[in-house]
């Protein structure tokens, strides 16, 4: 592996063709907005260029993904986004695993699985890093590319809400809006836009919240029989764990979430000040400081209760 | 009447002392953002200044509110921000009504009360104005001022989210973060931090949800009755009247909130493809095309269909 900086990074895709860029399984918008606004980027260059990925990408991507029409060529170049890991694949790209040319990513924890890598662990999203990329290919950018980069950056800072968004992050935004980029179409589908099975489910289980620990631990519910009663699925339950932790005063902001008979799936949040990753590490389970998750087996009361009382421990010191 | 350049507020305020800045009633962050900020800029220039309100500003605006101590003097020079109508003055205020010198505001349909005004209906937020004034005033931006106007752009563009944050919003954004406003910390406190009250009147609010027009309409309630069950104020109803307008599909969301027996506070919001100002000016009301309210009288079926009556007309263009 060898570390690269955005020039030579840009110089390496200008001296290549038939280029494929490689998304992680299950993409999201940072994954998409970078593959795709890469391969837009190189095409108006002459060059051959796809994303590609192991899973489908949701349809809320449309206007990004309709802009590009698929092109069928063998891989000459190969090229990751947003991958900081092989393991983040998917089955469909197994085989590149040792063939990556070039690696573009955001994450500090990456692997250095490529040949050439660049990778800036400062920024909010990959998308940033791909912007300068394609600013040094001297690429025209229009609004297609505009929109792309700006779905990247927008989702991977939370609408610019996390800590990782910084002046960069608002300074390309706006740069990116005088290049043509949709931003209030693009905030409303990926932040403003909720089924009406979403708030019907979000409604019930806000219905179950409990306090414990002094209001410092807030749980909430989602059952099997919400989902029957809402018609919410998987898709319409997304984002809801975030929730408890937002109630004032709350520390560790708990979502049981029941799937097949007898297992919950529990999501932990925290503001980043409590530990929740050895909070579920205690289940079996795992994550970031600020989120993580475990599967209790169980009846639901019994679930919750162990939970509780090992997140009241957390908050002690006594894990 | 007369509609002054921002070079010439800048003037005015440089050569004035003793500066008396006037909010809404029921302050929001926009107003306070520019309250404040303006009155610290005022006070780096060795001037006296300082907001008035007839309401109480929220606790959460402590980071803004403590770091202007206050002066106690007989105002000589009296300025509005992101006041459309002296309407809305309240009644500590009202006396001020007829001797305003300054009006600095981001509303279209701004009355015009004032000596001198500087409005600009394109501007996202009322502070993104007072910023380029103070920029003006050539104040040496800190930190505090920083965080004021940032407050202010973020609260009224909904965390950058809605139609009117434009590409000078997010410009400002990133210069803001560069002079030391604590982008994230603001974010959290006022988009990801909800009391329990809240919690529990959204989840009340939320089950009324009716639509209209096929589900372009949708309407959600927000009674006394929910107030005394939950123990939410007025703050912790802040922002709910954005929910139904989320709902995939909705075209016009519509809040009915019942104030004082028999009258009703009707917010509508669109996703600004839909003008509501026009909508709510059917019954006295006005604001943006995105956002607007007005004051219904009677009971809440009767406040409902009136709304409803009106809110189908615009869509079929017959208002």
């Amino acid at each position: 592996m060898k570390t690269i900086t955005l020039n030579e990074a840009a110089k390496s895709l200008s001296q290549n063709d038939d280029i494929l860029v490689l998304m992680h399984k299950s993409p999201d918008g940072d994954a998409i907005g970078c593959a795709y606004g890469l391969c837009m980027a190189l095409r108006k260059l002459g060059k051959k260029a796809m994303p590609v990925c192991s899973d489908t990408v949701s349809e809320k991507y449309d206007y990004i993904t309709s802009k590009l029409p698929i092109q069928s060529f063998e891989g000459k170049y190969i090229v990751t986004v947003d991958l900081a890991d092989t393991r983040l694949f998917g089955e469909k790209l197994e085989k590149y695993k040792d063939c990556v040319d070039l690696c573009i990513d955001h994450h500090g924890s990456n692997t250095g699985y490529a040949r050439e890598s660049v990778v800036d662990g400062a920024s909010g999203a990959c998308a940033q890093i791909v912007y300068k990329i394609i600013r040094l290919m001297n690429v025209d950018i229009d609004r297609d590319i505009a929109n792309a980069i700006f779905t990247g950056i927008c989702t991977d800072t939370g609408c610019f809400k996390y800590s990782n968004a910084s002046a960069e992050s608002y300074r390309m935004a706006a740069e990116l809006i005088d290049e043509g980029a949709e931003s209030t179409f693009i905030n409303r589908i990926m932040f403003d836009t909720k089924s009406r099975a979403r708030i019907e489910i979000e409604c019930l289980a806000l219905q179950t919240t409990e306090f414990y620990a002094d209001g410092k631990i807030a749980v909430i519910c989602i059952t099997n029989e919400m989902r029957r009663q809402s018609g919410a699925d998987d898709y319409d339950t997304e984002g809801i764990s975030g929730i408890p932790r937002q109630i004032e005063g709350v520390k560790i902001g708990i979502t049981v979430n029941e799937r097949e008979s007898g297992k919950f799936k529990i999501s932990a949040r925290s503001a980043g000040d409590v530990d929740v990753s050895s909070l579920c590490a205690v289940f079996g389970g795992g994550g970031h400081k600020a989120a993580a998750g475990c599967v209790i087996e169980g009846d639901l009361e019994s679930a919750k209760k162990k939970i509780v009382g090992a997140a009241e421990k957390v908050l002690t010191g006594k894990i």
